[in-house]
């Protein structure tokens, strides 16, 4: 598509999406990332800063309404589910990603998506479509701001202001000019910063929770005849021109309408930071394979990207259980010695003092190879020098959750199973009914409460 | 003060500043500030983006609560009180402006911290003392994030958050770690670029709206253990490494409890953006000593500083009355005709023909000495050319409403008297009555409605 205004038509992309519109394929893996995403959210169930941020929603928001806050099932207006939706759906670092926009949808776009398609009523189909507008936009936002704005923004918190206006304006039934006007609204409130990582602080959640709220209020606002910039992504005073050096407009229109970003989001097998699971698959190929025990460790190089080196380098010392999954140490200690690194390894043994010392054998270095592939491929390469002097060499070209090496639906449902009975933010048969009904989605002539 | 970390200095003055620690002429100023945004507040009735923001508020919360909303005497919860009354105060462009920082601080300081004085219970003298925190706080962020900030950014949107976080903060009782929690959620949460301005977008309201709601949500996080980033403003992934390249940490604490910014806040005279001011009384000045009449005027060229270029540089021709207040040819036609571009004057007559044909007479050059002067001083320097053939020169080294050449208490009110006239948000006795509780503010045991 070649233009004279890309943002203009990815708002009448978003605007004019409809179910109709969505391969089945795109369909299908929507439902998987909307079951995944909902195992997000109940994981969250407990978590401090969730907690935090719900018990504010719930200071400052109506105590009744439509929309349903998941980690505690109560009732208030869209904007304060989705706020808290979005806080609960990121912190156990087990939501979806985007390899090539470095972007998690799932919880900037299901909650706000969800949580508004409650109060209007909509059907499973319209949610199923809307959310995929959301997909789509914040996937190509993330994109075209490029690596340059990743290195110092949470591209999921300022993408994710678009993708969430998208999402809800596809519910509000928008048209292509009021939809320009809430990307206008939602990029000028586009905000989150890596700062936090390096003192452990509870940003992330925050992050998330900012872009669903204050892209959900765009498209409300939009709706109601309130503007928004003409150019938010481009213009000379746009988001790129204060927060990128690398921005490229082709990539918000790549192949709109023949390209689904949505169908290439990978699941997280691992609870870590995304840029963890290549060198976390490797080695623990390099573990199976060999017949390695923790202790034949000496040495583990990881070759990795520039993006790995800006996100984790920060992180030497992990003190928190959410900081030690933004180090590339502790994860592949918690791989080497248990196989997985799942929500119980980082929280039971992630400062255990056989995985400190192996932590500390790991490092990363930029390997040239895999950082020319990266965003568009995402691939682990370690060395491993063992103890009796042997080096060994372990390398995925798809980190498991990748579509070409995805989770099933039975995988999807376990993990969200696991992820219930990790945070106890619903009882087994509980979240098990929840997930059997949430399958059947797209049948759903109303989207009700999903717990 | 010299420090390790400016930031958490910031901070601890923010969460320690009390009524008491603050002069006497500081406080009178404050009291004057309040008296003013109260006019602007009032101003933003029947405003169509004010109202919009309005509307969403309460649609989105609680319809009953502590905090009043300005416009309409409703009341609600302190979040969303903040956010229509941050909107409703800036949309006249009459609330103050601190020079140095080119930042407007009473939308983005008030706003939040009468909203959670209402529901507190906090008396006046609280408020004041918060209030004055906020300035400090926003007044140097503003200045820290300097001149290549302004560029792309509002600043009142993303200092602003600070400033609202440090006000809620203080009345809040946040300790000083507690405050550097608040100061880390609010910074990760600044947004706002000028790209609306091209074509008179509604978001320079939900800037201030996002602002006040941002930083005052980080007050209470922060209250309830939520933590943010250590070095928001001067870490390598904080605010200046993503939003500034001409940063300078020293001035978020240069002359902290010694120098105070707060009395150095202009107050607006004309109803139009700050860079157009000094040049409309550089041209009523030569107005009034030639005794030219507007017909006499060939052309007019105003000499300011390149931040001006930048803000007004791209507004051509106005269209809506808001966008002609960011237009320099206009503000110059309406006080050539009228000798002061108020709120009337821009709403009867930014389209009339001869405004319009003498707009296009006006012309803006950079000027090396009211650059270099800038944005400590903001000088006024124009030349005009007459019909007949002479060369006049006009010049203002402190435009009406610095602090040089201040309103008085009677101009404040008059002001505010004429705002609410102008919107009709309140009706004549019951603003005067309003006002006049208003000047005792500092004697009040509890902040009641204003209105």
């Amino acid at each position: 598509m070649t233009t004279k205004n890309p943002g203009a038509d990815l708002a009448a992309f978003a605007a004019g999406l409809k179910f109709e519109d969505i391969p089945t394929d795109v369909v299908r893996k929507t439902e998987d990332l909307l079951v995944d995403w909902f195992g997000s959210a109940v994981a969250g169930h407990g978590s401090r800063p969730v907690e935090t941020i719900a018990k504010f929603a719930q200071t400052m928001g109506p105590a009744e309404g439509p929309s349903e806050v998941i980690i505690n099932g109560r009732r208030t207006t869209p904007y304060f589910a989705a706020l808290a939706n979005a806080a609960a759906s990121h912190v156990a670092e087990q939501d979806d990603v985007h390899n090539g926009s470095v972007f998690h949808p799932a919880t900037v776009v299901f909650s706000p998506a969800v949580a508004v398609a409650q109060a209007l009523g909509a059907s499973g189909k319209q949610l199923i479509a809307a959310s995929v507008a959301g997909y789509e936009v914040g996937i190509r936002v993330g994109e075209f701001l490029g690596r340059s704005h990743y290195k110092v923004f949470h591209t999921t918190g300022t993408a994710g202001t678009l993708a969430a206006a998208a999402a809800v304006g596809n519910l509000l039934g928008l048209d292509a000019q009021q939809m320009r006007h809430a990307f206008g609204s939602a990029g000028t409130q586009s905000a989150g910063l890596w700062e936090f990582l390096r003192t452990a602080a509870d940003s992330k959640q925050l992050h998330t929770a900012h872009a669903a709220a204050a892209g959900l209020a765009s498209a409300y606002l939009a709706k109601d005849g309130f503007t928004g910039a003409d150019r938010i992504f481009d213009g000379p005073q746009g988001l790129a021109a204060g927060m990128s050096s690398d921005s490229d407009p082709a990539k918000l229109v790549d192949g709109l309408g023949t390209r689904w970003a949505t169908a290439e989001t990978s699941f997280k097998y691992h609870a870590s930071c995304r840029h963890t699971h290549p060198a976390a698959d490797a080695l623990a190929q390099v573990m199976r394979e060999c017949k390695l025990k923790p202790a034949d460790i000496a040495r583990v190089v990881t070759h990795v990207h520039q993006g790995a080196i800006d996100v984790l380098g920060p992180v030497v010392d992990p003190k928190t259980v959410h900081q030690s999954k933004f180090n590339m140490g502790t994860v592949l200690a918690l791989v080497a010695k248990y196989a997985h690194a799942g929500l119980p390894e980082f929280d039971d043994h992630f400062r255990d003092a056989d995985v400190m010392a192996l932590r500390d054998k790991v490092e990363m270095v930029l390997d040239p190879e895999v950082d020319g592939a990266y965003p568009r491929r995402w691939i682990g390469k370690v060395t491993v020098t063992t103890t009796d002097g042997r080096t060994l060499h372990g390398r995925v070209d798809e980190p498991k959750g990748d579509p070409g090496n995805t989770l099933s639906r039975d995988e999807i449902t376990a993990k969200a199973l696991q992820l219930a009975a990790f945070s106890k933010g619903a009882d087994e048969a509980r979240m098990r009914a929840a997930v059997d009904r949430l399958w059947n989605v797209a049948q759903w002539p109303k989207v009700a409460a999903l717990l």
